[in-house]
């Protein structure tokens, strides 16, 4: 994969110092690790991206990413983590989970989004101490972890919970008509890399995209034929099309694909085989978890990619054939 | 344990390819399997008892033991595993149980089931590979975890749900008599076997406890005990007699005394005493796991008999007395 | 830390038999650990605390923790742990949660916490036999799992629960002033130590705190300044004044801070930082169990200590300055 380390040098005239130039793309690389892509040039795309959807979004995720990566620093965690971006894309979901679910335009939604990045980075040595030794990865789990138990909390303290009701509700069948126009589909392919980062909008999905052919056309491949694995799914099981048009059916399954077909699982046709079927069951867990979360007011994040792709990578194992080249 | 290998011959007078044979085999003892004995004399036996219940779902388990078997063999899956019938009863129950709660009679739950047990195929890697290192066997847990994501999941898919509203809500308080009469007391103790494959008939139960007595009668004389411990449990708590009588209180009974008396850990009088002990705490849980499950949903399943199992089992090994012969 | 040994020996004229003195002192530091304390005086004087809350919850700990260590006792466990009070303070602790939820005046309660605490006592030989490999202490999550099983149980068992409705309910917002004056703050201070033993009384928690200061002059120190990080952070997020002068608050900040600064790490100004992260953490989490478990009608009791300890204490291998002196 490209890595433009020197990304952050060609904003300006004036050269900043070399360590400073070293942290911001570790930042970059950050965010595009919310891909799996140690790319500061996807991660600058990505950055652009969540601006589109808002400078407030934008910010959150920037910031998020940077406090994640300074406080792992801190701390004391591997350089080479912390260089990669390793440290930095949970702190980056965090804080534009909390913003999506407290509101960003309060001050106390900041100072929690900060205090979140703190909590992440323990918790994601947590998961790396706890997963490593089974051969595991931490994915976005440290993320789904502490925005659940934010969110789930949220509505019991006073001075953060702003909107009055709890969104607690017991789960209800699915409504609304299932037939797909041309539209849904197109709104839904895109909105599907777009809700990767919490945003509903088709033209984030879309610079997105673009972000992941920048770093990596295989990605970009593999991504794509996740996410049209997760809208065919629900297509066919009944779901609503509201919902697949507005990227509900593709985000887990676009990061299934990726991790299964060509991160954690070489990049063949078996493994692709096996990242589709991966894909399909996230997108069909997808209303399980959202069942599960309905009555403590919990929203679904990752949970299915996270959940799908450990169970997907731990059973990996007893298939020779999705083995090493 | 007696195992009638070539009970696939016996059926008619032209003898079918020794291939096909291993494989009806393979397939009678995953069905077996379910209470733990790879026998495919009393698999034979519980698919009748099954097609007592519905010739629907007769077929369910068979077909369902049949795809999770082949499919753990075009993944790659160890031959010695497959061939004693370990890679097929949790596909067996898995159709069963989304028949169970979706219907037998749609298309889309066929569809669905065969979807399913290829993926509890693939969950049923990952738990070997997770849980053999701690010593720990998977049982039912693979089945558990995809029937509970497809039982959450469903509601949610409008070619999948036919019922119109959902069963999620708030768990209630027992109501009801809990008087046992004779009656109810025969009832449940035969409903106790047959709700281990989610049937609720007496008639199927005792069919189920000949399949047991055919196999090994060591093996039925400590499901009956594990069975009386269970009812005897809810009973002295305060269960309703309905659901005494319907099999609620012995199905998790019984295989938590098969699994600590005899399977896993020795067959032994200090085995089976704490082997009654995780029955009778697998029947108080019961009401727990539904308390829990209750407001998405989903089923109690056999997740009693799969947490209470786990605990007791992992701690077996800090009790000397319950060790080898 | 001092451990009067004999502290059982001065109550009366007539010298106990070894054995007997042997067992008393290993209950009362089984009371003692319920705070890390394998201390007979502190446990004596928490045995105070608790009848001072009632003469029931006295009794239903110390019988609680005597049946406790007597089961490990007899099913095998390790002396050492048995003598040192780690098999008796989940068994305390299970007593006291099953006289709070079910109401210590029934018999039923009575025959039930007896069941509950040699359950416990198995539960706990799991949790240590799966988290010891991992380098994890299984503190109070023998505990919270059998009694939160039980509380959920409960209302399905008829001669079992005696109050009618079930407590599960969606989780709603928090209501009521943030406001905190001086009485609310002394208040919640000092029950912040009796809601460890589930008591809401302030002169409860004083006594407790007096046993802290015998046994430990340091422990005590760091279980205030936990205490206090757990109410700046409930006041600082807005939770509502009379839970925080309930204890509410406070009761797993405590228990965080002495486990991450004394316990399980080293006691130093960096994990004394470490410690007083991970008690503000526990003291957001609280709400966010709340509203996970509320819809099973289950209490909160230690979780939010318990799932906090375990993130820090697994995350605590990856910060070098965080290790041995």
């Amino acid at each position: 994969m490209t890595d433009a380390v020197g990304a952050g040098g060609a904003a300006g005239g004036a050269v900043p110092p070399p360590r400073l130039r070293e942290f911001a793309a570790a930042v970059l690389r950050g965010q595009g690790q919310v891909t799996f892509l140690p790319s500061a040039a996807a991660g600058g795309v990505f950055c652009l991206a969540l601006t589109a959807a808002g400078w407030e979004y934008g910010l959150y995720g920037l910031a998020g990413t940077a406090v994640g990566t300074v406080t792992a620093r801190l701390l004391g965690a591997e350089r080479d983590r912390v260089s990669l971006g390793l440290e930095g894309f949970n702190a980056c979901l965090t804080a534009l989970g909390l913003a999506a679910v407290l509101g960003p335009h309060h001050l106390s939604t900041a100072l929690l989004a900060l205090a979140g990045c703190v909590v992440v980075t323990v918790v994601t040595a947590a998961a790396g101490n706890l997963l490593g030794p089974l051969g595991l990865p931490s994915l976005t789990l440290p993320f789904c972890l502490t925005a659940s138990a934010a969110a789930a909390a949220a509505p019991g303290f006073r001075r953060v919970w702003h909107q009055g009701g709890t969104p607690a509700a017991l789960p209800r069948p699915a409504a609304g008509p299932t037939a797909l126009g041309a539209e849904d589909l197109a709104r839904g392919f895109l909105s599907g890399f777009a809700q990767i980062f919490l945003a509903p909008q088709w033209y984030v999905g879309a610079l997105l995209l673009l972000g992941l052919l920048v770093a990596s056309r295989r990605a970009a491949a593999v991504a794509c034929l996740g996410n049209a694995a997760g809208i065919a799914t629900a297509w066919a099981l009944g779901a609503p099309a509201a919902g697949i048009a507005g990227g509900m059916a593709g985000y887990n399954a676009v990061l299934v694909a990726l991790a299964l077909c060509g991160v954690f699982l070489p990049a063949r046709a078996a493994t692709l085989a096996y990242a589709l079927l991966g894909a399909a069951a996230a997108t069909a867990a997808g209303p399980a978890v959202a069942a599960l979360l309905a009555p403590s007011g919990v929203p679904v994040f990752t949970w299915p990619f996270v959940l799908t792709t450990l169970v997907f990578l731990a059973a990996a194992r007893s298939f020779p054939r999705l083995g090493g080249s």
